[in-house]
């Protein structure tokens, strides 16, 4: 039973994508007691996964699988086997070493779109759950990207068979994907998203507190998060709830 | 005993207060070994004692324990206490799971005179400690608090029976309560407050490594100091030691 | 076997650096799990070490010696026993405390140049492995050293005896050493250097994504690289090999 459970009320809660970026083993075991409830997904960012041993991997994801988290390898590692040409050994090895989800990107390789419809699908086959990401990791190719596009692109990714879109925020949330050079929401480019697509198909990066804020005033608690520091799960399930001078008596449920 | 002991000086060290915004029990039981005897309270910041397992909660607080620390749950929980009108139940079970302290504060909510009297004096008859905090979590909200007021509150808090006053400083350090938008100190109001009260009944919100070492040098070793990261806590002892280039040479014991 | 080994490409990799400010030994010996391959040296920062208990230090040191990391005290921790006329207690000390490397340093104090080759010779004759440092701790005491100065220190602590010459940049990495306020490289400095010394003695302090990703593209994987946060160990083995979107593609090995 919660500490001070006379004090929650319930909520609808979204889903919140956890940034493991090199955490220890014996770190998660015990951090999950603390708010592994919270968790729905948690990314191995980017290429990290591939510098570990595999029994390293393999204890953490076991750790995760405790509190029913999907483990995924980033999308850039994804990238790398694209461009390896080693897409069916990177499936292969991800189920191997217990990955149970997969991100599909293209933020710093072109990649066509027969290819990546191709890829979705492929995962998919294998069991895979498939998040797949909309945007560039340098900010001048980023640019490139309008409004239309965008948007195209995540209805192209959800009828292609991805269970959720993510959208690009990196780890730094500045001046790039939703985000302008401050780390403000880009409001034009939001409203055309949430004009066309549904809004719960959708997990947007937010690795700043004010993001987080940002979006559960606006959308709800229920709003999807991901590239959530290990350090702020806890945090933002203060916010979701109104237990933090941000959002305190500021939700509805 | 220290490595090192022999470039150690006496120091007579103010309290420490540490901000715990969620860590792993089983990293704590090993932390304080590098640096338990270094911290006099420590905070589960705002509402994050909430969402947690009561038996997470009392093993986190079992091992602070071990070191004499007392803890306590973050002002905001206490304000969504008196906001459901269960502040008797708050009380009783802060107690039940071991905190020894409780933070009286109006951040997020606004709370009578009376109300705050009546609250300082019922967690003394539960023989909780008691800290109070003067500040308001909104910027715009904070502005709005003079210096007089600033002032009045933290003598009208002392003589209610708090045992000590926390300046609001938040986990940013910038734009709120002591701080200006760089997070300067602001000078004034500083002053003002020294010149009306016991400086070593406050406690100065100082997050950001800048903001510890000015305190440090204007008030010596013994200034008291709130929301320090825990990885800030062997940090701040150097530096009240002088054992870190900022404060290297420049202290007089 | 490393996971996802089919993906990593062979690299010359340079020295890392890591910072430890007060990590706990049980979270150490689960960190070097995941990336105890890629760190040849760790700083305690400043005097951290001289505020834990002997057996503290004694146990985290042990741990990196399984994985033959040197660890050495920080500068300042040097120049404090230096302004106590403790040098051969200090050397001492920290070969009993299991320190294998010692840091050089005059960042917060004056110390002669007579004394400096004196403290380098006398280092390696008690067996340590000598690491010096460039730079003051103030900006506007670090600002009097101009390029030809440092140059010339330099040259001097490898002719006497040192086996790397670290380049300051701190724990902020701005407005200090290498690095201008918005924490970019000063390019006349690093050129005047390049030009003048063998790049391999040198060690770059580079706290920041932005500066590490610098320097990979500029000397390659192979460069040394200090002061890297232990959160960030991970994520610079993946810069240097092209493994993260800011080098993915860009490398040649």
């Amino acid at each position: 039973m919660k500490a001070f459970n006379f004090l929650l009320d319930e909520i609808e809660r979204g889903l919140t994508v956890m940034l493991d970026k090199g955490l220890p083993p014996k770190f998660i075991e015990s951090y999950l007691k603390v708010c592994g409830d919270y968790i729905d997904f948690v990314k191995f960012g980017w290429g990290t996964s591939a510098i570990m041993n595999k029994d390293v991997v393999k204890e953490k994801i076991s750790y995760y699988n405790d509190y029913n988290i999907d483990v995924y390898p980033g999308g850039t590692l994804f990238e790398c086997a694209v461009l390896k040409n080693k897409l069916d050994q990177f499936f292969e090895e991800a189920l191997n070493l217990g990955f149970s989800a997969i991100e599909i990107s293209d933020g710093s390789l072109d990649i066509s779109l027969d290819l990546r419809k191709e890829a979705i699908k492929k995962a998919r086959s294998y069991g895979l759950k498939v998040l797949t990401e909309v945007g560039k990791k340098l900010p001048e190719k980023d640019k490139e990207l309008n409004i239309n596009k965008r948007v195209e692109m995540i209805k192209f990714d959800l009828s292609a068979g991805a269970d959720y879109v993510i959208i690009e925020g990196r780890e730094s949330g500045r001046g790039i994907g939703i985000y302008d050079e401050k780390g403000n929401v880009k409001e034009d480019l939001l409203k055309a998203i949430e004009e066309n697509v549904d809004i719960n198909k959708l997990i947007f990066e937010a690795p700043n507190k004010n993001q987080q804020v940002y979006f559960i005033l606006r959308y709800g608690p229920s709003v999807n998060l991901a590239n959530i520091s290990y350090e702020d799960v806890v945090s933002l399930e203060t916010l979701r709830r109104g237990l933090r001078g941000d959002t305190f008596n500021k939700l509805q449920y």
